[in-house]
C-alpha cells in the first residue's frame, strides 16, 4: 500500500465511523499535509481517490466534504427456485468463465480469487524462502496421506475460533475446499442421489454435482438468514435426499451468516432425517462479527456434518492447501483420497505451517475482512451511482462478494456474452442455479482493489446493462 | 555421493561390463590409491561396498576377485488369475503398508518412493530459490484449469521420445500420475463397470477400482512380455468390459517392457470392441533401452488410448505434477478436473519448467536408470544369497521394482506381519490381485541405495521366510 491510499484508507475509516459526518467539511490539503508529514501531492491524491470511491466531494474554491450517504439499496428477497430435483447444466458458461482468466487483459470480476498482494503476506514468501534454502528432504517426498501432521494440529487450533473442538488426527488435509468438498460426495453419493442446496449456489459446486451425476434440488433461501428450514423438512419429506451442502457463514454468493438457532435446526433435521450435512466454510475466518460465528460443525454430536473449508480465501489459493473434518466418515474420506487424490505438496504445507506458527494468520485475516468490508462499501456504492434503479444488493457480513438482483427483465448472460467483447467479465446469475434461475442477478468479486480503472469499468457494466432494458 | 561411492560405482560397472571377468583378479589397495588418487582408507570402503554387494570376494593375504557369478533366478511364469469380475479387497493391508512409512524407523521395501537424493536434483532446488526470490504473482493465484501453459508444452516435447506426438493444448496437468488415472476413470466409468486389468497389477489402481465402485477383471500377464491378448480378447468376448489398465512400459510390479506387436494388438483389440485404453506411463523415461519404448498412445489412431504419467518417479513425489494425455475424452477429463480436483499448485510447475528448460531433466533420468538398474542387480544377488531355493525373480528393464515369487507355501501375508514387528515393512504380493492372488509373492522397491543396512534387511527378510517354510 502506498502512502496516499493509506491516508485514504486512515479517513475513509473515519467517514465509516461516523467521525465525519455527512455534509461535514474535511481538513483542507495543507492541514492534512502538515498533520501527517505528507506532501500536498500525496494528499490530493488521497482526496481523488476518495472522491472516486464517493465517500467525497469537491466543491470549487471551498475544499471537500463528506459525499451525502445514499440510502443503500435494498437487499433482494428470499429466492424461490424450482421445488424438485434436477439435473445440473450450465457447463458452458461456467467453462467460458475459467477461459477469460487466462487473458489478462480481461478485467475479471467473475472469479473468487482474493486480494494476495497485500504486504501481510510477506512473511509467507519469507518461510518458503527459509524453507527452500533448508532443503528439507520431506519436499521432495510423499507426503502423509493424512496431510501434514503439525500442519492439522495448526488447523485444529484455528477452528476452535468457530467453535469446533477437534485435533489433527481429526482432520484431512485436501487441495482446497472444492476437493475437500468433491471427495465428500464421492465417500457418500452415488450418481442419482440427490443432494439439497441453497439457491444461489456456488457454481463449482454445482458443476461438482453435475459431474458426479448427482441432481441438486434448490432450497429456498434469504440473503439476510439463509437456507429456509422449513422448505428444507419439505423437501425431505418429499425426497429421498442423501445430504445438504450449505455455506453458513459468510454465504457465496449472498454472503449472509445463519443465525445460530437456524443452524441448530438444520442439524436436527438432519438427525431426524438421517442425511449428512457438508458446509462449506472457506470464507468464514472473513466474517467481520467478532468472534467468529459458529459453524455448523461446531453443534454437531453425531459427526454427521462434514466440515470442509481451506487457506484458498484466507492466505492464497496457489497454496491449494484446504482440509476436510469428515467426523464419523473419517475412514471412507482417508480412503477415496488415497484412490482419488493421492497426498499433497509437502512444500506450501510447511510454509503455511511456519507462517501460522509465527503469527502471522491473525494479523493478515484481520487486514483482510477490514479491507473486503471497505471495498464492498465503495462497489456497492458504484452500483448505486451506474446501475439502473430498482437494483437490489445483499449487505455481506465477511468474505468479499457481492450480489446484485437487477429488474427481471433483464438477462445476464446476454449482457455478459456482450460485456466480454469488452473484456469484462462477470458471472451471470443462471450459473448459480441448476435449473437456469437468477438471470436477472450477477456476481460481483470485490477483492479487485476500488482504484479508478475499476471504477470506469463498473461505469460501463452499468451502461451496458442500462442498454439491454432499453 | 561420497568418493568410496563413485569409486565402488565405476568398478562395478567395470564388473558389469565384463571388462573385469569372473574370478579374476582387482588392482590391489595401493594401485587403485594411487591411480584414483585417494586414500587408502577410501579404497578399502569401496571394496568393503563391492564385497556387500557380491560383486567381488575377499581372499586373505592375496587380494580381491570378482566374483563368481550365480545363474541368475528364473523369471516367474505368466499369471494365471481368476477368469471374472470380482470386486477389490484388501483396503485394509494397503492402509497398514501407509500407516508404515510415516515411522522413520520402519525400513520400507513396500513403498513405491524413487531416490530423490542424488546431486543431479541439486538444480531443481536452485530453481525453486530463485522462484521464490522473485516471487511472480502466479505463486499465490490459482492455477489455469489445464495447468501451466509452458510446462505442458515442455511436457510434450519429452513425450516425442515415447513417440506420442501431441501439443501442450492436449495435455492437461494434474496430481501425480495417480489422479490423472482416478480422473479418467471419473469420466468414463460409472459404479459397477468392469475394468480389465494386468494380473499382478499395482495396488493403488485396485484401490482406486475399489473406491469407485469398479470391478476388476484380472487377465493373465506374463513377466516378460505382459499382458496375454488372446486373454483379452477371450473376456471381452464374455463380459461388457468398458476399459483396460496397463502398464506397458517397465511395468508396475513385473518391470517388462511390452513388445510392440503386442501393444499393436491392444490397441486393435481396443477398436474391435471399442473400450477405453487408460495408460499408465509413470515409469516409461525410466526404461534402460535407448531410444526409450514406444508408448500405446503413440500408436493410437482414434483417440481411445488416455495416457497417464507424471515426474514422481523421474523427479520427486512432492512436486505432485502429473499429466493426461485424453486423446477424445479431452473436454470430459477438463470437466472432471475442475469437479473434482481443481487447479494444481503453481509453484512445483514454475520449478520443474525451469529444471526442465535448464537441460537438467535428461541427464538425472540417465543417470537414475543407470543407478536403479545397478541397485537391481544388488538386489538380486542377495535374493539369491538369502532366500529359500526355488524363487523365481523378475528381470525388470526399467524402473526400480522386483517382482519375487517364493515356494507356493509361502504366505507373504503372514509373514510381513511378523516382518513388522521387527520393522521391516514389505508389499505381499496379494496387494496386487482384486482376487487376493500372489500370496506367495512380494515387490521389493529397489530404489533404496543397497549399502551394508539394507544387505542386513534383506538378510532378516530371507530368514524370516525360511521359518515361515518349515
Amino acid at each position: 500500500m502506498t502512502r496516499y491510499q493509506q491516508l485514504a484508507s486512515l479517513l475513509s475509516e473515519r467517514i465509516i465511523q461516523g467521525l465525519y459526518r455527512e455534509g461535514e467539511k474535511l481538513p483542507s490539503v495543507r492541514t492534512l499535509s502538515q498533520e501527517h508529514g505528507v506532501s500536498i501531492s500525496t494528499v490530493q491524491q488521497t482526496y481523488q481517490l476518495l472522491e472516486q470511491q464517493r465517500l467525497i466531494t469537491a466543491q470549487p474554491r471551498s475544499g471537500y466534504f463528506v459525499a451525502p450517504q445514499k440510502a443503500p439499496p435494498p437487499v433482494p428477497a428470499a429466492s424461490r427456485p424450482v421445488q424438485r430435483p434436477v439435473e445440473v447444466t450450465q457447463w458452458d458458461q461456467v467453462y467460458t468463465l475459467l477461459e477469460a482468466s487466462k487473458d489478462p487483459q480481461i478485467v475479471s470480476f467473475g472469479g473468487g480469487f482474493p486480494d494476495a498482494s497485500q504486504p501481510s503476506l510477506q512473511p509467507l514468501w519469507r518461510e518458503l524462502n527459509r524453507l527452500i534454502r533448508q532443503q528439507p528432504v520431506e519436499i521432495l517426498n510423499y507426503d502423509e496421506l493424512a496431510g501434514n501432521c503439525e500442519l492439522r494440529s495448526e488447523i485444529a487450533r484455528l477452528m476452535l475460533d468457530s467453535g469446533s473442538v477437534v485435533t489433527g488426527d481429526d482432520l484431512i488435509i485436501t487441495s482446497g475446499c472444492h476437493n475437500a468438498l468433491s471427495l465428500a460426495l464421492l465417500a457418500i453419493c452415488k450418481p442419482g442421489d440427490i443432494i439439497a442446496v441453497e439457491s444461489p449456489a456456488y457454481y463449482g459446486t454445482m458443476q461438482l454435482l453435475r459431474s458426479l451425476g448427482l441432481k441438486a434440488i434448490e432450497i429456498p433461501t434469504d440473503p439476510q438468514s439463509g437456507l429456509s428450514v422449513e422448505a428444507l423438512e419439505l423437501a425431505l419429506g418429499q425426497w429421498p435426499i442423501k445430504g445438504v451442502i450449505v455455506v453458513p457463514n459468510c454465504n457465496n454468493p449472498l454472503g449472509f451468516i445463519m443465525p445460530e438457532p437456524r443452524k441448530r435446526a438444520i442439524i436436527s433435521l438432519a438427525q431426524q432425517h438421517d442425511i449428512v450435512i457438508f458446509e462449506d466454510d472457506i470464507y468464514g475466518d472473513l466474517a467481520t462479527d467478532y468472534p467468529r460465528p459458529a459453524t455448523i460443525h461446531s453443534l454437531d454430536i453425531d459427526g454427521r456434518v462434514m466440515l470442509c473449508s481451506s487457506f484458498t480465501k484466507t492466505i492464497a489459493p496457489g497454496l491449494r492447501i484446504g482440509w476436510i473434518a469428515p467426523g464419523r466418515y473419517y475412514d471412507r474420506l482417508l480412503q477415496m483420497k488415497y484412490a482419488v487424490s493421492g497426498t499433497n505438496v509437502p512444500a506450501t504445507q510447511l510454509a503455511t505451517l511456519a507462517f501460522i506458527r509465527g503469527g502471522h494468520y491473525y494479523p493478515h485475516v484481520r487486514r483482510m475482512r477490514q479491507i473486503y468490508l471497505r471495498n464492498m462499501e465503495t462497489y456497492t456504492n458504484w452500483l448505486l451511482e451506474y446501475f439502473p434503479d430498482g437494483i437490489c444488493v445483499t449487505r455481506p457480513t465477511g468474505g468479499f462478494m457481492l450480489w446484485v438482483e437487477l429488474p427481471p427483465q433483464v438477462d445476464m448472460v446476454c449482457v455478459a456474452s456482450k460485456l466480454s467483447q469488452m473484456k469484462i467479465q462477470v458471472a451471470p446469475g443462471s450459473l448459480f442455479s441448476a435449473s437456469g434461475k437468477h438471470r436477472n442477478c450477477l456476481r460481483i468479486n470485490c477483492a479487485l482493489s476500488p482504484d479508478e480503472k475499476y471504477r470506469k469499468v463498473m461505469e460501463r457494466l452499468g451502461e451496458t446493462i442500462r442498454q439491454a432494458m432499453e
